[in-house]
């Protein structure tokens, strides 16, 4: 069934409504998003509304002394590895003074992973949907070390490899991007859902059959630059998430195209800050309606950790979740037990749950085990306030010392999808 | 629970019999086989007992005259192409005369897809046991036509394609698998099943991952030989088939390990002809048992058409399902409903009951939707007649006219089984 037949039937005898149109075309320009890495640059170059002295980071905004933990010291971090400070102190006095600019990832056509840090000069995919041509950006996986910046570190070690990817990662990867004639992500997301990915906590495939597609480009690049070549081919083998960043702009890219659809109630981004979870609706404007961090942990932590040791520092790898990805795919993706922890049974089950917050069904993204059902796609925040069953996000977690700690699948709280409900009433009376 | 000690749960409270200290060994041999490919080379040069008139066939021999329809065809078509005859009259001449000499490929070291043709000049991958130095062999895939001599047909286009196999694919890939100092397949296969392979009918990820390990290799030789580094990336790329020929070596080196324990009434071998389906049993030395052709079919075609176009040609493939790949494997897998049909829940019916059957379940090749348990390997021909649960295959199915026309699940037959658990008893009374 199509989204837009779905959607009539769902409709009584009469004419379809306002909310029933708005949604179906939300949820159209979702599934019809063909989102292209088109090139690889820094921020400075592309990023809509970046400055030199601007530190994206992840979620609805606050206030600078509402930022904590992980997150501030990687705010402050961003900003030391961008050379915009002296120090921590420093940093925190032209923050305060407005010399430098703090502001939410999202409303900047970036999303971010984690505390989400962007400054000028660090490296971004450029992703485009070709039906539409909105564009939307990540910046590059920091690699497999636990400290990064994204986890709210930042040391020497951090900034050298950032480094790194400035140097020889990116400018390598926007060359053979470029040779490739840009590199169309819909293929990938499609076949890595039928290769044990569901494009978030699980990105093995992904990235192994984007290092195929890049291939031909490193195999022309080689004689002049044999060097990096393999050092980014070392890189990209390192690890099995380097497509994360590219399954999450290809996500924003999709939402943000359903994004601004009067009376659609369907939602267009979710996001953590280190206070709340957020979550944006196409026909609400770019108000983000506000919840409580998740209490319960569905974690699996890595060993020597406990509970106590878990922090949120914000995360907006959860726009993968907004689309149909992530904990809304996890029964694509049984071996993410072993990462997540869970049961085959339990990921079946709680996939399943997400349909009923849906609207519709993807119509090229299926997963194998339901005899390749689509995936659920376009969250419906009325669905979800009716049947009280919120969002499954595969995140990963963040420990109080900053570094990665483990990984687990959260329930959104309701509470966000409640405000938006409220307001949904409010304005469309 | 490993495989020795559930022989030994097994067991009565009395010493282990010769058969429980057999199988436990036989079983223990499949397990830690760490299959490696360490080169590429023609046949003639590393197959045991190749003569440059032989032309090796899959499955348990046969007298020329029950040779029939494809595997006939393609006995004759290696011949042609080897340049042993002038024609199809002159090769069938000299079989009769002996002067050509067919030989079934598994008494060769080798094992064949479909009909398994193998002639001197033919390139074969040497994968070695890295624990008992045994060495399996195995042809490459021939592409993604339908049309290939391993499925009966032989014509100038298959000839041409034979010879950039043996020109182009061959010598680059022997050199790239030298300069990389072999390609371990165990962490392949092992990985692949987490990413929905089950090695036989799916070989996707298993193919990726092989294809990247051989990268760097491929960087260091596209210097001197760029245009045969691209026609042999492509080839890699076009299909997700290309890595079978490598599981197929690698279970022929795990099964012939385990082939020849005394006393053991495991499985080592499972082939077809054109006329039978036949085991090897590891005690019950090189004596093929055979019974009839399954005719359960649980095959989907291709379109146009129909079980009747359906045709025998020979396979032996199905060494994959004898050390617990396969069919055996199936709840690993489950975009294969989409070519070969089925449902997720009979597939994972099917696989569970390939449980009863076997041993003992492989240390490291784990199915995540069974919560990572273990393949189900070493499978007993008493186990079978008893519970007359048979071994489930996965194969590829071929036309009446030559080529593929579809692929699916068989049953074997019961009868090899009930006749090797008869010479069993006489032998070991």
């Amino acid at each position: 069934m199509t989204s837009r037949s779905r959607e009539r039937s769902a409709a009584t005898a009469s004419a379809p409504s306002l909310q029933e149109r708005a949604n179906a075309e939300a949820v159209e320009r979702i599934c019809a998003a063909e989102p292209v890495l088109v090139d690889v640059r820094p921020a400075i170059e592309v990023v809509p509304g970046m400055t030199p002295e601007t530190i994206l980071t992840s979620g609805a905004p606050l206030e600078w002394d509402e930022y904590a933990g992980g997150q501030r010291a990687g705010i402050i971090g961003g900003a030391l590895f961008e050379g915009l400070a002296e120090d921590a102190g420093d940093a925190e006095a032209k923050i305060r003074a407005g010399q430098i600019r703090v502001r939410p990832c999202q409303e900047h056509g970036c999303v971010g992973s984690l505390a989400g840090i962007y400054s000028a000069s660090m490296p971004v995919f450029v992703v485009e949907d070709a039906r539409r041509g909105n564009r939307g950006y990540c910046n590059l996986f920091e690699g497999v070390s636990p400290y990064r910046l994204n986890y709210g570190v930042y040391n020497e070690q951090v900034g050298e490899n950032l480094r790194f990817l400035q140097e020889v990662v990116a400018p390598l990867l926007g060359q053979a991007v470029s040779l490739a004639g840009g590199v169309p992500l819909r293929p990938i997301i499609r076949r890595a859902l039928h290769m044990g990915d569901e494009l978030h906590s699980r990105n093995t495939a992904a990235t192994l059959l984007f290092t195929r597609e890049l291939f031909p480009a490193l195999l022309e690049l080689v004689g002049n630059r044999a060097g990096e070549v393999r050092k980014t081919f070392d890189y990209l083998k390192s690890s099995d998430y380097a497509f994360l960043r590219l399954s999450m702009a290809s996500s924003k890219v999709a939402a943000d195209a359903a994004h601004g659809v009067e009376g659609s109630s369907v939602v267009t981004a979710m996001a953590f800050n280190c206070r709340d979870f957020a979550v944006r609706v196409s026909g609400l404007g770019d108000h983000w309606f506000r919840g409580p961090l998740p209490t319960k942990f569905g974690a699996k932590l890595f060993e020597g950790y406990t509970e106590n040791d878990i922090e949120f520092m914000g995360g907006e790898s959860t726009i993968n979740e907004t689309v149909g990805l992530g904990g809304f795919a996890q029964a694509a993706a049984f071996a993410l037990q072993d990462y997540q922890g869970g049961s085959a049974e339990k990921m079946v089950e709680a996939n399943l749950a997400m349909y009923e917050i849906a609207l519709a069904e993807h119509p090229e993204y299926r997963i194998p085990y339901l005899g390749f059902r689509g995936v659920p796609v376009g969250i419906d925040v009325h669905r979800v306030v009716a049947t009280g069953i919120t969002p499954l996000l595969d995140i990963g977690v963040a420990g109080k010392q900053g570094g990665q700690i483990g990984a687990g699948s959260y329930r959104a709280p309701l509470e966000c999808f409640a405000a938006a409900v409220k307001e949904y009433a409010r304005r469309y009376a």
